[in-house]
């Protein structure tokens, strides 16, 4: 152990309490970026983040006005000649629904049993935290940086990053860089250390169901008009077969076949299908025909109901024939799939399934592409060897379920090659009640991305421009 | 013009202003049976007719517990010899979602246009209001009724009439009577005078189908879990096919098929399709192949949706795999279909067509028989007398699509044949957002009831025994 490590392990052992108290405040903040009444809580989360930043040393810290929720920048630029790395992660964070379930106040975090329980605590809160007090603790015990960093904050990541790409646009020259890291994503079943080289896009669909302009009564018009809740059921079965696979025409056209390699890549992964199961709490695992449960979550694309609506939902009974039915729906992409062609797609599907006697429309609500980074890079490959030093095992390489569509924005608007560096868990209930995080994966993850910048300045700009 | 008639004449102008006030008064209360908090407004209400009733002439006057919301019990019973009536209503009235489409508040009612509007004007309040207003203009300007009359006005008639029948077991000698009269119908299209000769029944279910015990993320989940919302969408459309019919194994066993006669008396009914597809508001009618519209209606069962809900509802996007889905079915039932069967028959099938993946549940939520009265009934015939007496027209002969399930109590229980004497409209919207009553239905009703209770003396108590 060298003195260096010592001195950043002192430091971190003497700031634990109040590091933990700050990340427990930023959890206190209900920065819900979807729904608009929560707006003002997003802006105070970005205000109260640039003022950490700037406590822990980042400099030309500035909340940065999008048109939407702001984006928080800040830098820290004086490694001269050493690689330069943009930095990103988001501070809001999913709605609460469905509030029953949520065994706590999801806005009054606490720690218990090793986790840190509340909105954001993984997803994203968490990650964004440990980046902060990575730079923090590497300035206040070595006062330098080994590399240049670039922090970009975002506030619309739940809300399909609306505001990004022309963000991203307008701050290319401000954002030039050698990579961009992005800690948005976990690790694999079993907190077992991991990089993520591959991940999900999404399309973002509502679907609306109209009949009669009111509800009508369901015994005198029952059986004579159509009802749009029937209907829209009637549409959302025919977007799957019973082998589980999307009927919707030319919707696997783009999609990356699985080569023999990959399947192996898969099948080597730990995996026990019953734990997971069980973990789960579904009473069998279900998905398309062909593919193993790895290769579904990792390499497939979806179509899910993220919810629905429509009549009367009250207790006790309405005998209506409701005016109008809903239902959001999103689609999982993998490389090469394109969102907007997705989208195109399910509505034109949509359109042609639709049952006589409703009309029905299709809106888009975004979405992101999907991304496949090779295990070669040595950007990558230095990420790899950073865990190892931090968490004493060899990652695993995964794909991941999961989207971040930020990760095309980076590579081709901004051109950085992108590493996906997250330490949040499977069971952290992400988007779901009673989320939280492995405490002990935020502490490690700062040593890690104080031993990642080591190890991106040892490979060098020229290193990473080479093809490991 | 008999001085007699002259006097209700001159008594109901002369009341005019103080009956309406009181109809407004009534439909004040938002006594929504369905809904447990407003189980002390239905009590309100309740009292507040005993109040009317007593005021009106009628005796033994009873708020008479059933375990749920209280039936109103009075009577008149001073026409030795003369035939008795049972006559039914309800007091309790539908829930008002969707609030938004309602253009004022449901519950402070007014007139306008010629129309009562608020919840309850026409289901039920309206038709139980004129018939205390018959039993005080008759007793004001003659001292005595023609016949016997026994009123039933029930609170529970939105909610299953849960425990009416109980009570109709409990106190059949107190009911003891000639015929039993039902004012909850109404007219045919465009306010033409009618006498309902049938009804359909109801048979209610909800469907529950659980996936995890908790919403999970729809990236990392994705593809590799049954989605209960999805899966309720298959359940759903599997219980109908294109052609409109339900596949449910032997939902039509029990159906009276039409005969070529019936054809014929609903193919003479004055209908317009495309008109009442206009009015009605729908792209197109829709229903089951090789039937009318008025078949459709008047003849056959459906199966439609009241409500359906899962997952996120609000603005923006939630990326979750829901937890659960709910849907609320009810189907409408024709002679001489089963309640108790056909939601076994349904069960049944919804847990055989059910995915893998998800549990599902089917609760059953009560029922009604339908119900066919012959035309050639005497107490039918006398019905249309009074109405061609006071409406000034020969009323046509209907089925209504509609269910009073209490129909087939009254003949089972207390062995009653029934008479569906009712003044609504199609175009009030009972159970929908803005419902209204033409006001001078209600007062032309309460004359005609008035003239069927001397249509009924005229007939006698053999007369009514006898087959027309």
């Amino acid at each position: 152990m060298t003195a260096e490590t010592t001195s950043l392990d002192a430091y971190l052992e003497e700031h634990r309490e109040r590091r933990l108290a700050a990340y427990l405040d930023f959890l206190r903040i209900p920065s819900i970026s979807g729904i608009p009444d929560h707006a003002p809580d997003c802006r105070r989360a970005a205000e109260w983040l640039a003022d950490q930043m700037r406590a822990a040393g980042a400099e030309n810290v500035e909340v940065c006005e999008t048109g939407g929720h702001p984006i928080v920048y800040g830098d820290r630029l004086h490694a001269d000649g050493a690689p330069t790395v943009v930095v990103y992660g988001h501070y809001d964070v999913q709605p609460v629904d469905p509030i029953d379930e949520w065994e706590t106040a999801p806005f009054e975090p606490f720690v218990a049993d090793g986790r840190v329980v509340g909105r954001g605590a993984a997803d994203d809160k968490g990650q964004v935290m440990l980046h902060v007090r990575a730079l923090e603790a590497a300035l206040a015990t070595r006062g330098t940086l080994p590399v240049n960093v670039k922090y970009v904050f975002e506030g619309e990541e739940e809300s399909s990053s609306v505001h990004l790409d022309a963000w991203l646009e307008a701050n290319r020259e401000r954002l030039a860089a050698d990579l961009a890291v992005i800690s948005d994503t976990g690790f694999f079943d079993g907190n077992r250390p991991a990089v993520t080289i591959g991940l999900r896009g999404v399309a973002a669909l509502e679907v609306h169901v109209d009949g009669a302009p009111r509800d009508l009564h369901s015994g005198s018009f029952g059986g004579v008009v159509n009802n749009p809740l029937n209907a829209l059921c009637e549409i959302v079965a025919a977007l799957k077969g019973p082998d589980g696979r999307i009927r919707v025409p030319g919707f696997y056209d783009d999609v990356v076949p699985l080569a023999d390699e990959d399947r192996a890549a898969f099948a080597a992964l730990p995996f026990d299908e019953e734990a997971y199961r069980v973990a789960t709490g579904v009473p069998a695992l279900y998905g398309e025909v062909g593919y193993t449960t790895l290769e579904r979550r990792g390499a497939r694309p979806t179509l899910d109901l993220n919810g629905i609506w429509g009549g009367f939902q009250g207790a006790g009974g309405k005998t209506i024939i409701p005016a109008s039915a809903h239902a959001k729906i999103t689609c999982r992409l993998v490389a090469d799939q394109d969102p907007d062609r997705i989208t195109d797609l399910v509505r034109a599907y949509i359109e042609d399934v639709a049952p006589p006697g409703v009309s029905v429309r299709v809106d888009a609500l975004g979405g992101g592409r999907p991304s496949l980074t090779p295990i070669e890079h040595p950007a990558t490959r230095a990420a790899a060897r950073a865990i190892e030093k931090t968490f004493g095992v060899t990652p695993l390489y995964i794909r991941e379920g999961g989207s971040v569509p930020i990760c095309a924005s980076f590579e081709s608007i901004v051109g950085l090659p992108v590493v996906l560096l997250g330490f949040a868990n499977d069971d952290d209930h992400a988007h779901a009640p009673n989320e939280s995080m492995v405490l002990a994966n935020v502490e490690t993850g700062i040593r890690t991305v104080v031993a990642y910048w080591d190890e991106l300045a040892a490979t060098g700009v020229e290193g990473l421009r080479t093809a490991g």
